[in-house]
């Protein structure tokens, strides 16, 4: 089969992988309909981050079930599936808490690469989640996002405590960011305000469901959220970037008490504990738990009450993989589909 | 009056100072039953934080009111009353929110100087809560806790979750530490581990209610908690320290979706970033807001639920103030009262 290998920052290329088998009898083996490039997939394609080169891409994935280990019980063969971008069992105490994104037998999907025509899932049961039929193609993109960017920013949402009565402020205009505006919205806030100074992300942040935009950035952008939430801040802000600078401009434009959820990877922040203790912000996030929120999630996108596919702007064939990198670290692109 | 005025690291002085007077309409002048020493003024004493010397010192105090300003409605001149280290009006978005210590116009109780015989209560109305009768003099050190020391372990079980079916681990064996283990009780923990390496910290700390002792520290406490909590570690972890090692010991300390409530004044701490992303766990801490639980504790206290006054093993005459600060500096007491 054909799957995305990056060799060197920079250097994405298609090429023959073996196909991937069952290994374990908890597998199953997915033919993938469409994966797509991930804002983190950048942080190594920009050197910011080293893999094991060459590395097989993508963790982000929906497609139909070929083949499943002796184990498997409720995953079938013909079946419409999602998963997050770990595989989880979905059984132990951490994913019962619903936090499968510290599964005790987690997974990376990352490592299996899910830009590929084929892929390898673990823990298939814990897993996947199918869909009732096989889906018409215009629901593929919506259906995609929960893999991943919807699943992490309606983490993100969530850990922000986003909801009626609450205003809302969301860092960083990536695809997370923008679907946290939708998920915001979805929980019931009525005031979202995102941060954009880029007028079609703006236009979709809007489509979303912000109320306001903020185009400043850093000092004069906490600045601007304070004057529209009377002197104190939002109450929730989602942190959707993963530097020190969002960082510190989502804890600072949060209000005393207030709730930063914050699922941008982590690069190089450093948070000053004194500015943090005085903030009396709460502070949650990491590693989305998607598959704690995949169920509801493929439920709305299938009853096409959110249409979180937009935000896929360009659409590919997996074998111009990398003109799809390209295009999104250039931020010509919001987020890149591949299809096999 | 007589006042207690740190004029440098290490030395405290009990002085002539002028009587406060009403400065204020909103204003009341107390005449302080008992004043005690905070981990927090250790600080300034050992040089690790610099104050404008000579300063008045002292910030939790219990003591009945001479007189109140013009404006003063519910407090009234006889009234035994307890006041937070935070002067708040009680009224604006922030303390309606119950965030009191980020109160729009607090004033830092500390700057006023409460280790004395007379002290100026800025907002009366929102910040002093009076007991039903003026108490007998048993109930004088557990009502004193909560101007600070209770409020602050109490604010911190509170952030951390602490409650039942969740194990709680409190990192700190000061008198904060150990009162978490007393509020953690309380709010219905069944199984609550202390991590002290002294004897009667630990024997106090089982008597609030702590099920287990961890005598390590660091990475050993750590693998100590997880061991105690199936490899996860606990869901609840109360910091009442402030330094780097403390917070990072609470942190790791947490099980993925865990809670962290911080409560220690923060010192030279930098959060890596990473680290907390992958984590997972919830952060909340700060200036506690004990504003907010003062009419439940005090109630606690009055009807003799709860005896947090135990945390004094060392009762002085503010003219000792000086031998006080120096018990707590080397460890050989755990909480200093103060007699006027």
């Amino acid at each position: 089969m054909r799957g995305a290998v990056m060799y060197a920052p920079g250097d994405v290329r298609v090429e023959e992988r073996g196909d991937p088998r069952i290994r374990e009898t908890t597998d199953a083996i997915v033919r993938v309909s469409a994966s797509c490039v991930c804002g983190s997939d950048l942080w190594p394609y920009r050197g910011v981050e080293t893999l094991e080169w060459p590395a097989p891409m993508g963790h982000e994935y929906v497609g139909i079930v070929e083949e499943v280990g002796e184990e498997v019980r409720k995953i079938k063969p013909g079946q419409f599936v999602i998963g997050s971008f770990w595989a989880s069992d979905n059984t132990c105490e951490s994913c019962q808490a619903g936090y499968q994104s510290s599964c005790i037998n987690r997974v990376p999907m990352g490592a299996l690469g899910a830009q590929a025509e084929l892929l390898r899932v673990p823990l298939a049961d814990g897993t996947l989640v199918a869909t009732p039929e096989v889906p018409s193609a215009d629901l593929i993109p919506g259906l995609l996002t929960a893999s991943d960017v919807l699943g992490t920013a309606w983490f993100a949402a969530v850990a922000a405590e986003a909801g009626p009565g609450r205003t809302v402020a969301v860092v960083g205009d990536g695809a997370v960011g923008l679907l946290a505006v939708l998920a915001a919205k979805q929980l019931g806030t009525e005031r979202i305000i995102a941060m954009s100074g880029h007028e079609p992300r703006q236009r979709l942040a809007r489509e979303y469901g912000a109320t306001d935009i903020v185009e400043e950035r850093g000092d004069d952008g906490v600045a601007r959220i304070k004057e529209l939430t009377n002197g104190l801040g939002a109450h929730s802000v989602v942190e959707a970037v993963g530097t020190q600078e969002s960082m510190l401009q989502a804890i600072r434009s949060t209000r005393p008490g207030g709730h930063v959820g914050f699922v941008g990877v982590s690069h190089g922040v450093e948070l000053p504990g004194e500015e943090l203790f005085w903030s009396l912000v709460h502070l949650h996030g990491g590693p989305a738990p998607v598959r704690r929120f995949l169920p509801e999630l493929v439920e709305l996108i299938w009853n096409r009450q959110i249409d979180p596919g937009k935000v896929f702007d360009l659409e590919l064939p997996l074998e111009q993989a990398a003109a799809g990198y390209q295009a999104m670290d250039e931020r010509r692109a919001i987020k890149v589909l591949l299809h096999p």
